[in-house]
């Protein structure tokens, strides 16, 4: 089954390496062989609070796809719904919308959140806030867990866009202190995403300028 | 230009009239002059942590679309994603997706989140934490209000699934205390909102039982 469509060329990315929003759309990016200019924005750094930036982004967040030339789409489901379109990533089913949305409105702030805020200080692990951040990640793994127990991939038996979203902030949810072992059939999911061909995981570290009291960005 | 589409008989929709999420359904299927059954869901009596519900939503939400019988398609905007093709409220632009991502990720937890907890006595106004999500409120306005400074709609010119998404929480923000005034190009395409063809607004205000201390539900 086809794998690419056309794209305009000069297809760029605005991204940030250490960011799982981010790696998404790049890990689709690499299953779908499609060519593309990266082009690093440095969060921490203070690059998304320029006026330049927000004329790209008003939200200031990353990632960003350029395509065509000078149009812009921000939010990185946005991207891989738009990116997975006409290619077997995209199954016409709306439970892939469904997924996508849960992502963003339970996985990103609970295991998301939490992973971040802990790793660069912003968080101790027995804040009430990391607490309850902690049991709520619980909760959407739980969920995760039920629902692939019968299942292969999140939707329609196939390796979808919905399966990328959702592997972008659960695969590193251990960073977070969230073991998987209770988990099992999540943790083999992680391993057939894992195995799908072109598969590929260059996520960063955060690096030394995203910690609390030295960060200029959107989370200060 | 057709605003109907096919389904099949018997569309059902498991609703609560106050929440904003599933508002946004049923106005979008009163613009669609769609037939639907309503089911209603007492989310405060407890009636999305039965074991029935679970099986309707994992995540024990509303709205969920039944459509066909034995379907279920949970999360608010994948509902009006899925209602809305091959309408007029679905135009063929990437940046729906990226409205309603926003609107999940942003406009929910801040004022969206705001309002219930001050209305249902869940936070006082000064609390830190409605003092954060007011903060986050006026951030989230002021960034709506400037995209509609030079554009009569969130995408392409035309009304869409992205407004009727954004409108859900943002129309009663002035319940969770924010001033809408500072905000005269949101306000205006409020106006142009309430304007449509078949536009109607039964969002029921929360009930008794809604209330901290009373309430049985996943908020508590």
């Amino acid at each position: 089954m086809a794998a690419r469509r056309r794209f305009s060329p000069g297809v760029k990315l605005y991204d940030y390496d250490a960011s799982a929003n981010c790696y998404k759309v790049r890990l689709l990016l690499a299953h779908l062989g499609l060519e593309y200019e990266r082009v690093p924005v440095d969060i921490f750094a203070g690059d998304t609070l320029t006026d330049d930036y927000a004329r790209i982004n008003s939200a200031r967040t990353t990632p960003v796809l350029e395509e065509p030339a000078g149009t812009f789409l921000q939010e990185s489901n946005a991207i891989l719904l738009h990116l997975g379109r006409g290619t077997r990533f995209l199954p016409d089913d709306p439970q892939i919308y469904r997924w996508l949305f849960y992502e963003q409105a339970e996985v990103v702030p609970t295991m998301g959140g939490l992973r971040f805020r802990l790793i660069t200080g912003r968080l101790s692990p027995d804040d009430d806030e990391a607490v309850r951040r902690r049991e709520g990640s619980h909760e959407v793994l739980r969920l995760l867990d039920e629902h692939l127990a019968t299942r292969e991939f999140f939707v329609d038996g196939s390796y979808s866009v919905a399966d990328i979203g959702i592997y972008g902030y659960v695969h590193v949810a251990g960073e977070a202190g969230l073991a998987l072992e209770p988990y099992p059939a999540l943790e083999a999911w992680l391993g057939r995403v894992r195995a799908q061909p072109r598969y590929m995981n260059d996520l960063a570290p955060y690096p030394p300028n995203a910690h609390a009291g030295v960060s200029r960005s959107i989370y200060d």
